[in-house]
């Protein structure tokens, strides 16, 4: 480990991934196999993306409503492609009751038995459109659209902290539509509302597009999504959006009355973010002294640390730091303005409001050597040093936590910089994720290139490869390199990748480039 | 069934209750035995509750966390007093996995069975004083000030939507102190928050007190309570908050440091309020054409009808009620000022500030009396009338939910009137509400009386009397009467309540007078 506390990303950046997340407070693991605690701090990043999200959704029309945990096994047999390309690993509730066991503990009460088992949700599909029925008579009840924010259980072997755990939050939208087009549509635009949270909100930047037939949802007729990349150049799915085609309606026999007075079957879509966001925009921006998080979702954006050796010069240095902090505490800070970024979801585009976040530390028993690593490590995207000398001038020393540059402003002049420095670091954030992006992504027309780059443990970027369009070919480059189909991008990303060519593996005919990487 | 398409209160209060949570849209009961669907406007109302609640959390200092669903069997052998007195009726999870029965469908696959059996949590002490022993070492980690917004699984036997259902929604505050006082203190002071927010957001008046012995929490030295009294006379717990002593710290072995130097255990305390809170506020503010929501937790304050038979008229009205609309949604409604009252949290004395929530009401299909039972069901608190006879007068008619009269409003003067009609809406229901209580609370010192009171099936509103202060004769008079001690108050509701007495069931010395109800 580093003397900061944390291993460096060189030497290991799945430990120091973990040491970050469990240093800086952001969460922990359980006694329960596979199963975190999200600590406050990190819980607080994910209140912040909830918020933004959730203004969102309901500025794109949509409401949120709660399904049960619980469902009866009986549903994940009505939906054959679900059943057969669902991960099976689920918690399953198999009786209802405990006891006391005579020797001052408890134990299941075998009569307490359920007829039929119940599945902790992996998804709700299922117990959703099984209820859908019972709201859709016509096509005057359509379009539902819903979404819940709930907690998901899914029996992994292998976990990390945020990217990966048996329990996870997230948020699901289940919508209904009386046409293909428009649950299409809403599929693409929710998936633009994720590329916008993204890239705007925690400054990822991510590709976008529709994944191969392997790597798609089961019971989806085709899966968008977007597609990060992180420091050590592997890709991180992110956000999942669905068009589930009359897959589901049909299943729980959903129909409508359309205008026309014929029964039809509903269209479906679905569509998913969960607090993996977090591990990804760790992942993506922080350094080896912690956390570096974007202003937007930053609990702490700006820090301030008044100091002093004896009680009355802290008087004088408290008194200036808590009357910059009740400043700033005015602001009402909107993030940089972001309108030349061109999405599909024009409602949007105004930035959302807050005030802007902001901490004195009056610990006094700890040293200012102590507490500035210390707020590195929990990623305060600000620290604002504030000491006698300081005073003296009417000044203090603003830190930016992704520059580390001590710069000296007046502290008349001191709300309006760090203001501007917020919208400044979440911009230049985005910028230079998007820059790593680009330096890590790779033209490749060859089979032995191909298994040299992805030679080794580590990530390789993104390397945009023909292949021939067959579940057979994406199973052998995976096996053989580890490597998988991240998506087939709705846009080219240089001018070509769209055209036809010939299959990496095969040399058969091939559509397009398609993105291919090392994926958590 | 009367003609607005719910049974009335007189016919059965039961029955009015159910048909109107499920025909106003609030929630529904699920394919799974006990759970409920919260739809779209149920949850609505939760979210308002949401945020009402997390402010007043985030100003008394709390900060909030996720811990694991799934919590080991073992750890509810723990704590004795725990194990023996909660109630067994838990979720168990045995298995991890499923997979394919040959036939297309689903099983549980029995060679993944768990070794230690998890329990869906019913409440997160022990998981969470399991995970404190790692956070705490010294006074200084001290206090910990920790929410939780959760589900929550409890095997009920008979469930009503939103007062009791197998899962439920709700916070958990776990909080960790130095000090017994300090508990004491965090104890009384969430009580007094939730207090304030019954009665200032839900406007339901609330007695507060301590449980006796008998219905306290398992695990808790002392459990204080909030209970409200709805409309059939029957008391409802609408929120608890239990001093837990030393009890979970030394089942789970959480000492810190003092600073004397010594290793002390931890003092703990747990406050939560769950989503019985919609359940009681229908209950007591609602009629026989629907819900009665009050303003500050009603999804949709104020709905718009706009009306015109031809398209040209209703141009006209659809372009004076968008106006209107506009002109609310800028209003930044807070309420009505309740500084007079008392209360101990006196940081919570700002009431919160929120946009006035509006809808224009455009549906063509249906009549104007259809709409306005529609909205009468679904609680909207004001139904502002926009015909082209009133545009001709430049003016509209606006009908509270709560009193039915239909008053004349000039446009230009009607965004004003709004606002203040809301306000007052919010503080009548608050004064009805507690005038009812006041009507339907009895002073008894006869057993006969006592019996005769509550003969019959119905609620009978509080009855506050002696009682020898023992758990055997809880019971009986329990057993009796169905009755229970819902608290003893802290404040004499009359003088002389809180003086000494006989006991009404066995003649022997009481302390004080308690309040005695049939509850929920």
């Amino acid at each position: 480990m580093s003397k900061e506390g944390i291993t460096s990303r060189s030497e290991s950046f799945a430990d120091w991934y973990t040491d970050l997340v469990v240093r800086a407070g952001l969460a922990d693991y359980s006694p329960v196999r596979g199963c975190m605690v999200i600590k406050p701090h990190g819980y607080a990043m994910w209140e912040l993306i909830q918020q933004g999200l959730d203004t969102m959704f309901k500025e794109t029309g949509h409401v949120n409503a709660c399904f049960p945990l619980m469902i009866p096994k009986s549903f994940f047999s009505k939906e054959a492609q679900h059943v057969e390309g669902f991960a099976k690993e689920c918690a399953v509730v198999t009786h209802y009751r405990l006891k006391n066991d005579g020797e001052g503990g408890v134990t299941v009460d075998p009569e307490a038995k359920l007829e039929e088992e119940l599945i902790l949700r992996p998804t709700s599909e299922t117990i959703i459109w099984d209820t859908y029925r019972n709201w859709i008579q016509s096509y005057r009840d359509l379009p539902i659209l819903v979404n819940q924010w709930a907690n998901i259980i899914r029996w992994e072997r292998r976990t990390r902290l945020f990217l990966r755990t048996t329990e996870f939050l997230w948020q699901e939208g289940h919508t209904a539509h009386a046409t293909y087009d428009e649950a299409e549509h809403e599929a693409r635009r929710m998936l633009e509302v994720y590329r916008r949270f993204a890239e705007d909100w925690l400054a990822v930047p991510v590709l976008t597009g529709v994944k191969s037939e392997g790597e798609k949802f089961a019971g989806a007729d085709h899966t968008y999504c977007i597609e990060a990349l992180v420091q050590d150049k592997r890709a991180i799915q992110a956000g999942t959006s669905h068009h589930l085609g009359q897959n589901f309606a049909k299943a729980f026999d959903v129909k409508y009355l359309s205008k026309e007075g014929q029964l039809e079957y509903v269209y479906a879509t679905s569509w998913g973010v969960s607090t993996r966001l977090i591990g990804t925009l760790i992942m993506a921006h922080s350094d080896d002294k912690g956390l570096i998080c974007p202003p937007r979702v930053a609990p702490i954006q700006v820090v301030i640390l008044p100091m002093g050796r004896d009680e009355e010069t802290r008087a004088r240095t408290y008194g200036a730091a808590d009357q910059l902090a009740s400043e700033l505490k005015a602001i009402a800070w909107s993030g940089p303005d972001l309108s030349e970024l061109e999405y599909d979801v024009p409602e949007l585009m105004h930035p959302l409001g807050s005030r802007i976040r902001v901490h004195v530390d009056k610990r006094e028993k700890e040293s200012p050597g102590f507490k500035f690593n210390d707020w590195e490590l929990k990623g305060a995207c600000l620290r604002v040093e504030l000491g006698p000398r300081d005073l003296e001038s009417s000044s203090c020393v603003v830190v930016r936590r992704d520059r580390g540059e001590k710069v000296t402003v007046s502290l008349s002049e001191a709300s309006a910089y760090i203001s501007e420095q917020l919208n400044a670091m979440q911009g230049d954030l985005y910028t230079a994720a998007l820059a790593r992006q680009h330096e890590n992504t790779f033209w490749v027309d060859t089979w032995d290139e191909f298994e040299k780059i992805f030679e080794g443990e580590g990530g390789a970027g993104f390397v945009m490869a023909h292949w021939d369009g067959t579940q057979e070919t994406e199973d052998i480059i995976s096996e053989k390199t580890k490597a998988t189909i991240r998506c087939i991008p709705f846009e080219p990303l240089r001018e070509g990748d769209d055209q036809p060519g010939t299959c990496i593996l095969t040399g058969k005919p091939s559509k397009q480039r398609v993105a291919f990487a090392k994926a958590y």
